[in-house]
């Protein structure tokens, strides 16, 4: 690395929308930046497959490199940005060649991180370089130096959060415009805001990367993105959201990280969340994320969690902090001092249930159902049954003569064990036309 | 201050709540603390007034002062915590021994910083020392960091607040329950919401003060607090907060910064804000900040604005900071480079309206009143007229054998001189029984 006051010298690998706009913003505000940052910040090379593309960034007098490795090596940079992607191949590799040949890394990388972020940090700290990685999670939102250096003087308890635009852009229009998931997922393709293969966004996979780096940062452990029990929206129909919003609730889905006696609890998952909570009202492709802890009791940040200039913007953060010198370890703590995580079992989660149940219509189903739960000592809350003709439309399709009527049961706390045994027993029973639709609730 | 390794020792002026929150967080984190710094940090003085109350606080070993200035220049301490409170006094004294003395500075009080913040900022910076104010503004809410070190890649083009606790839950208790600003504010007062002398809270001078911190880091401007147009929120009844409810708005009190092309406009004022809004849903004491800038478009931090736990966990967030040596101006740039702020004057402000008359009930009242808002080239939105029986209760009781009825205009976007300009007209011309209401419209 130079000297403080000479300019810092950025290489660019990967110019998508994000990279464009990196490389844009640090040209438009080159003159404000070298200010906060105290010297020059200048994009002086770039990698990416087409050359020839328009991005609408003037690259005159820009190093360009076919290979991001290559670029990772160039003498000519001081911090690699790399916005490539991927766990593996060229992204690892480039992170990995940067920091071997003395780079600062600003990185978008959440799948990377989930992966390798805890022998990608102690590469870096080992060689004394920043490995920053805002943009990661939430987009613009700035979560990452909000968890690293704000709340030092909190034991932080739980943090969740809306991570994945899409789903929450499936769900909100699911819920205000009473449409199928399928229905909602082709259009929010056509529109852009789902991929053509929307398995990693809607089976809650980029979620689980994201909350692996919260969890890390909020709790002092290393990385343990396997632990994470994920589930995600496709299974969600309209009848769920009806129901939700008759009871109070909306359903969004979460990556939450809770500290139980038990050890670190990660899931992400369908959640009902009480209408009027800070996270229940954000709606459309926003994230949000909160965060409940000893001494701020619960803070929230909303804002946008992707799209090219919002991203770059957490990418351009980072770098002003590595401009300014602004030092810290990846992960708050040096990579020796995180915790290795104790997993906290799925199977001991506790809190209140959403079940919905499709039940045939005859005499001794419901009470049947009802012992069921009381013999695993759940107590329910409430207890909402719908008449065949008010949800006729949202009705399960039954085989066979016997029609099913859709009963919801809230629990209050119990435990994922409880809950599963209750519902073995329901099933084993015959009272029920389909699987159970189980969904937690988050309580504040 | 010594080497990076030796501990960090801290001076806290004021042990009132926070004070005694960041002593007592301070003991009781000690270990993670000195992790996430990479060296102790240790209280090693204090000064307060009475030496004997119990604070819970255990503070065997630490130096007593009874003079914060004293305490501030002690070898003993490297930064000083300054939690007296008030712009002048011990509290000013105490910060410019500080910095005199080669201590770092971390504060709460943002009277002091509005009105001397230019000046301080200055000494510190000459001397090369932290001066630090998370806590000033917005208690728990990392909004101080975000702006100074988070959108460095954004140009920001607004900044509006709920910043003061005290008027957030006043409001809302006002629209909830549908009391009168009297009645709720004596209750918050009984319950410790509200001070004796509400006037400092209740007046939108403490949202000013944040304010004015604020506008400084969004804009990179110098702090420029008697420029703010303050207004407070003992005038709003509970006919106000019906007719925005039935009009789809809240009314919040909300500090607002705005680059506008006549320079920062700065106006702290009972404003309607759109339910669904972010800062519309925020209730209570709870605080809030939105932020709009060109990259991230907008972001919202919800949290704890005040509270002795939430306060000292910015405190400790600085301190923090400064223990790990990240160093950053006080207002992000240099305050040689921050600019003077050109200050767009009141009367240029452009925005909707909220107006409500009280209308004398006869024949041609509304047409004449109609007329005078067109010679002013305003369009209305909309107009809500409210029949006697209805709204009887909150009907303003007129002298003299007429009666009157009211009358809300909602504007399209129109100059604060245009609205004034009509108002004027109207009241001349006889047909309201009392002063308007005139309340501002802030748009998404």
């Amino acid at each position: 690395m130079p000297s403080d006051h000479a300019p810092l010298r950025v290489g660019i690998a990967g110019l998508g929308t994000v990279g464009a706009a990196v490389a844009r913003i640090l040209a438009a505000r080159g003159e404000t930046l070298s200010r906060l940052a105290a010297r020059d910040i200048v994009v002086n090379a770039v990698s990416a497959r087409d050359r020839k593309r328009d991005r609408g960034i003037d690259l005159t007098g820009v190093a360009w490199f076919e290979d991001p490795v290559e670029l990772a090596r160039s003498r000519d940079i001081d911090v690699l940005v790399e916005l490539i992607g991927g766990d593996e191949g060229p992204a690892r590799a480039a992170v990995e060649a940067a920091i071997a040949s003395g780079k600062a890394v600003v990185t978008a990388n959440k799948a990377l991180l989930a992966k390798h972020g805890n022998e990608l940090a102690l590469k870096a700290e080992t060689a004394n370089l920043p490995l920053a990685f805002e943009a990661a999670v939430a987009g613009g939102i700035p979560i990452i130096k909000t968890l690293r250096e704000a709340l030092s003087g909190n034991e932080i308890t739980r943090i969740q959060g809306i991570l994945n635009g899409t789903c929450n852009y499936i769900l909100s229009r699911m819920e205000t415009e009473k449409l199928g998931f399928d229905e909602v997922l082709a259009d929010a393709q056509r529109l852009g805001y789902a991929e053509a293969d929307p398995t990693f966004d809607v089976g809650g996979f980029d979620t689980a990367h994201k909350l692996s780096i919260l969890t890390s940062l909020a709790f002092g452990t290393r990385i343990d993105a396997e632990a994470i029990h994920v589930e995600g929206i496709a299974q969600i129909t309209p009848l769920d959201l009806a129901m939700a919003d008759e009871l109070g609730f909306r359903i969004k889905l979460l990556g939450v990280a809770v500290r139980t006696a038990d050890g670190v609890e990660q899931r992400v998952h369908p959640t009902m969340v009480a209408k009027g909570a800070a996270i229940a009202e954000v709606m459309g492709v926003t994230n949000a994320v909160t965060i409940d802890a000893d001494a701020v009791r619960e803070i929230t940040l909303v804002g946008p969690g992707a799209g090219g200039e919002a991203t770059a913007s957490a990418v351009i953060a980072d770098i002003t902090d590595i401009a300014r010198g602004r030092l810290t370890p990846p992960f708050g703590l040096s990579v020796r001092e995180l915790a290795e995580p104790r997993r906290a079992p799925m199977q001991h989660h506790e809190g209140g249930y959403y079940v919905r149940l499709s039940v045939y219509d005859h005499p001794g189903a419901a009470a049947a159902i009802a012992t069921r739960f009381a013999e695993q000592k759940i107590s329910l809350e409430s207890i909402l049954q719908k008449g065949r003709a008010r949800t006729a439309t949202a009705l399960p399709s039954v085989n066979g003569a016997e029609s099913a009527v859709p009963v919801v049961l809230i629990t209050y706390a119990t435990t994922e064990a409880a809950i599963r045994r209750a519902l073995d027993a329901v099933s084993a029973d015959g009272h029920i036309a389909e699987p159970p639709q189980v969904i937690r609730i988050e309580r504040d």
